[in-house]
């Protein structure tokens, strides 16, 4: 295996409310595991972006942020919190649904697992969610210039979903190589029986690219009933793939049933460029406490280290990535959790206990 | 109370697939529960559509019963199979969401609440879903005129949502005061960090409208974390007001959190009609089994009586909408159930087990 010896440089956007707690959690375990496999140590790129960004530059999301990550093709995005964002930045794209537009960071990648030593409603669930994430019903990022929504008057508003060949072409060929390299079986969320055109043409995309694919079976579901399903049979889904918004629903559902939405990785990526962005947001009420989760954005930078590993041939950073789940899973299955799961460790010490285990193994 | 004597007068659309078996069952249960409780017996109104209509009327749904309908206050739709509809009905409104949108039968009412007898995820459940039904991002039903779907070039789909005013205040005084009559929580679910001007408007005007019920409490949720909410909390709601679309996904993930989805019942409403429809599909794989859970449609059609009995100040239908209540859950308490529940029963024994029980007491 050819070890690349360039240093990794990884951009660093640390967010609002626990961001400040769960992005440097997070860069801590990358540079433990780093250095447990004898991997180059990452060069960090911080990059301001939401409260901080509107301090410094008037922008959450300022040019000279969006200009550095042109010149990177892997970082962490911490969660914002766009919401609370002075008026003049709402109704705005937010920082993160700008990203993936302008990055075209097309397949949002959402594993939805069971760990053990925590409860989980679907203890059998092993399955991903793969996420259109760059059209569909969020309207917000369907136009080519401003946004597809508007309103005709004060008391009308209205929301232009698009959903072209091409983005569930792409997409679909995501779906279908990830089940290639799992239980073969890739599941197609849909609502055609009300939205014919549009999710009836992401469903129709998706089952002729699956052709191309006759090793992985394919079923297609109504996402009604898709809901339903994954409380019921969770177990039964291999991959699922969707459009932007019902993506969005079905990983939050899949990462609760799983166990918590506090540990629900999440990758955002196109052939060329990786973000790595926990399915969670920013939890302004228990922000500043050292009582915030980071295992979502621990695994989402270890998915992170597996795409680059790929993308570069660098096998040493698909051992770290490695390392950050078995000292993830290993410290929840020894019973330290932070509060969310009903454990007792602080950020802090959480943070600690997996960056022990992953140097010890 | 002032028993009115008038015959009630009561559409019955069977539909497709499982319909012909589930709409008599739940319209046997209705007549045995109005005679358990001296009421005049029900005319009812045959009406054709799905398949049947398409045989006679060369139409999934007749003008003749249109026509029809437009006679009658209430009525019961067993469900349709409109997917495998000949490819010249495809592409446009179902049957049921053209009889929603003609009659602007605004509410739909999804309780989900657990079942003593059948096993649920959440069985401290007991809320009630408030979905608008007449707009918001399902496109078919959004334009005055023909669809809110449309394809400007082969390889792209567009989908118009749209959001008013008037809809959402009318929703929200529904979920208020339906709210009163509960445990006087409301939560308003919403995509505004996406869809900052629809959904926004949406949970804006709900917000509004709620000031007027100052002994309601008001809370706002995300869709994502909404359902993330109702797999570890689902206790903690009571009425629950969204817009179509999102109504249409956490009310099959909420029914089928309280036991199956099976047992969901649905009303839909306007201030001067009303159609009870269950919550699930046609299920064409199990029809003409005598396999049907017919549970959601007799609860249906229980709602159904009780809308009837409060528009009509008639107590004696809201007297037989609660024996049908009793009759069902004291069936399933007893662990007789249908096949989807495990149970041993086939559709008809479970009916006679429903219809000797309302008789009996
Ligand atoms: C806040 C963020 C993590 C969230 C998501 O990706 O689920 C949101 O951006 C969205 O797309 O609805
Ligand atoms: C089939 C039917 C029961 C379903 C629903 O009301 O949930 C559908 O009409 C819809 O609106 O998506």
């Amino acid at each position: 295996n050819p070890v690349d010896a360039t240093t990794p440089r990884i951009g660093l956007l640390v967010g609002d409310g626990i961001g400040h707690e769960i992005v440097p959690a997070a860069q801590r375990t990358v540079d433990a595991a780093m250095s447990a496999v004898g991997a180059p140590e990452v060069q960090w790129v911080e990059l301001p972006v939401g409260y901080d960004a509107i301090a410094e530059h008037g922008d959450p999301l300022p040019a000279s942020t969006l200009d550095a990550l042109d010149g990177l093709d892997a970082w962490v995005l911490g969660p914002h919190d766009s919401a609370g964002y002075p008026a003049q930045f709402r109704g705005r794209l937010t920082p993160g649904g700008t990203i993936r537009k302008r990055f075209d960071l097309f397949a949002n990648i959402r594993p939805a697992k069971a760990f053990a030593g925590v409860y989980a409603t679907a203890p059998e669930m092993d399955l991903v969610i793969v996420r259109e994430n760059t059209e569909g019903f969020y309207a917000d990022r369907n136009m080519f210039t401003g946004s597809g929504e508007f309103m005709p008057t004060p008391d009308v508003a209205m929301a232009v979903g698009v959903v072209t060949r091409r983005a569930c072409e792409r997409i679909a060929h995501t779906a279908f190589r990830l089940a290639q390299g799992r239980r073969r079986r890739v599941t197609v969320v849909h609502k055609a029986n009300v939205l014919s055109l549009t999710t009836g043409l992401f469903r129709d995309v998706c089952v002729e690219v699956g052709a191309q694919y006759p090793d992985v079976e394919i079923r297609t579901e109504h996402v009604d009933a898709m809901a339903a399903h994954l409380v019921r049979r969770g177990a039964d889904f291999d991959v699922v793939v969707t459009e932007n918004m019902f993506g969005d629903i079905l990983s939050d559902l899949s990462g609760e049933l799983a166990g918590s939405l506090g540990l629900a990785a999440s990758l955002n990526s196109s052939e060329t460029r990786a973000m790595a962005q926990a399915a969670h947001g920013a939890a302004p009420d228990i922000a500043g406490r050292n009582r915030a989760n980071p295992t979502a954005l621990m695994l989402s930078a270890a998915m992170l280290l597996d795409w680059m590993s790929e993308r570069r041939t660098d096998a040493v950073l698909g051992l770290a990535a490695d390392r950050i789940r078995l000292g993830v899973t290993g410290t929840l299955a020894a019973g330290v959790a932070t509060a969310d799961l009903g454990g007792l460790a602080s950020t802090a010490e959480f943070t600690e206990t997996v960056g022990a285990r992953i140097l010890r193994r």
